[in-house]
């Protein structure tokens, strides 16, 4: 049965990306050895992971000024790194509250020094982005989430900051195109849109560097990556290398343009059955959807045991909400094919006419 | 041709582990998904988290007081969470210099806290394993590494130590039955006897922890990861699959005891020729060679054209010496058939006879 993999992430990728890195393992590029068999001083991996951090840059059109780093660690590190090597210890970091992992980012900032959080959607559960706030003139960043994978929520429009802005893009990155010149720095774990978990993608701006003051301990300092071109250490291998086939991908389906355009259309489809089928509701405010997850819920929660076995049968994967909003949340990154959102309209449709 | 793959690492592994790989890729015990397309909360990959982790424990021989963790970063990160963890601001650190990785360990601890450096080999060029020191009793912990790939030396005998003793054995874990209980806390990347690179293993006794007093961001606290079950955030998932593969392979062959047969047997045949054939000389002393990484070097550097050339003739790969060190390096993990190596010694007597 074909499955339609609606999970959060680790997430879909394209088939023809799978089975290239599956024949990587096997031979990599004739070598007779397995792509995680081979130095990575090795000319042919030297090689990949210079298309890899180039591949970012001919996607997000930045120029010299900007580093791309291929780390470890996940988002998570991030919410560290960014404050140790961008915060002064005697300065302030400004944040926009939007979810778990904003509070979570918060919350490990303020291990470091004075954070301010401009503004929050806590009140409502997450349900919206908020957009009147003032972005301190005085803090070292301001820092933002674009897409709230677990609440369902994403930024439409970046904010004009006034000091750098930092944006944890995890959960859209590459899905549609981003003003990416107006950021200081932007990271993403790759699990989403751009590859296997295993790789953290870091793109900053290089003079924001060397300014917090603070001593740190090498894997932790985003100059030592970029001295060591993003091999300081044994980087991981495999994650680069699935990337690289992902980023490959998407610009041979178009780019972050083709990207968006297959994204808002799959997204439309789902959140038009949503308001149209009384049986469901969005969790979010209209104009703070995301259209890369969208959660949702039964307005009757009696009907989910049926519901649950009609997603079965249709092999729909990875749809159960998580736990702080339940309900659904449909994950539908760039390789997920519309054909797949049809089938989960269909069956909501289908519960619909059961139950008329 | 058959590629003999000597690489130092990211290094051999066992064929049977990377045709497993290669199948889960594309689909991950019949779930019609690819092995980095399911939720790390999909049952099927904690099942994977938890064997992982277990094999560990079985191969080691380690009790509930120990916890095993599959983190991100490679040992690099490990020279920084180590002392963060385990060194209190106002304590002290003992370390034992015996190569390249132990001098960064002690370089990233130093930032950190007070480090003594109970002895160190850097006088000769690290071609030997300090073996009178005295380890401080009122020492934090007391730091060394089981096996310096550059350099070629090996710890053949663990001191008694009246400090907990922490171990990188990134390049020897799992050749060899190790007295594990005697360690505070062992760490290795994977990416030699255990797996692909991308995953770090980190086995810590659970009574040192807490004790440090520092106020430690998430991903940097081994207690965070602890109570995370080593998925605190997406761990990496297919560094962490092969790692598992790779444990089961071992625990197949029979353990640590059949990998340590296995090793000596090797690398006896590569140490007896080095001795043997005039052409050649070892860069260590006799009492403190590896038997995962041999360092040799020609006595008359003008045969290194030809010598390259019947290396290659061979499909001898990885060979290079480490520029600290130059000449010639063998790395022999566990996954290496001696038959890889008797090509290798029967191409250095080819050059003997060709040059007679």
């Amino acid at each position: 049965m074909k499955i339609h993999n609606f999970s959060a992430g680790p997430a879909i990728l394209p088939r023809s990306v799978i089975e290239q890195a599956a024949s990587a393992l096997l031979d990599f590029q004739g070598s007779g050895l397995s792509l995680i068999e081979v130095s990575h001083r090795d000319r042919d991996f030297e090689g990949v992971m210079h298309e890899a951090r180039a591949a970012v840059k001919r996607l997000l059109g930045l120029g010299d000024e900007y580093e791309v780093l291929y780390l470890q660690g996940g988002a998570s590190l991030q919410f560290a790194m960014v404050p140790m090597n961008l915060l002064r210890p005697e300065g302030k970091a400004a944040y926009l509250n939007t979810g778990t992992w904003a509070t979570k980012a918060i919350e490990d900032a303020r291990k470091l020094g004075q954070v301010e959080v401009v503004a929050s959607s806590e009140d409502k559960n997450f349900s919206y982005i908020p957009t009147s706030y003032r972005i301190p003139t005085d803090a070292d960043y301001f820092h933002l989430t674009s897409n709230n994978t677990i609440f369902g929520t994403q930024i439409q429009t970046f904010p004009d900051s006034p000091v750098p802005m930092v944006c944890d893009m995890s959960s859209d990155i590459f899905s549609r195109p981003v003003p990416a010149n107006s950021f200081g720095l932007i990271y993403a774990g790759a699990q989403k849109n751009m590859g296997p978990a295993g790789t953290t993608l870091v793109i900053v701006r290089k003079d924001l560097l060397g300014r917090s003051g603070r001593t740190l301990n090498a894997m932790l300092d985003y100059g030592v990556h970029i001295k060591g071109e993003s091999m300081y250490n044994t980087p991981p291998v495999f994650a680069v290398y699935v990337s690289m086939l992902t980023l490959q991908w998407i610009e041979a389906q178009g780019g972050l343009q083709a990207m968006e355009e297959r994204n808002r259309k799959k997204a439309q489809l789902l959140y038009h059955e949503i308001h149209r089928n009384a049986l469901f509701r969005p969790t979010v405010t209209d104009d703070s959807g995301s259209f890369m997850n969208i959660t949702f819920v039964l307005n009757q929660s009696e009907h989910e045991e049926t519901l649950g076995k009609m997603l079965q049968e249709a092999g729909i994967s990875g749809l159960k909400g998580h736990r702080s909003v339940g309900g659904y949340r449909a994950s539908m990154y760039n390789a997920m094919p519309i054909e797949s959102v049809q089938v989960l309209v269909d069956v909501m449709q289908a519960l619909e006419n059961r139950l008329a």
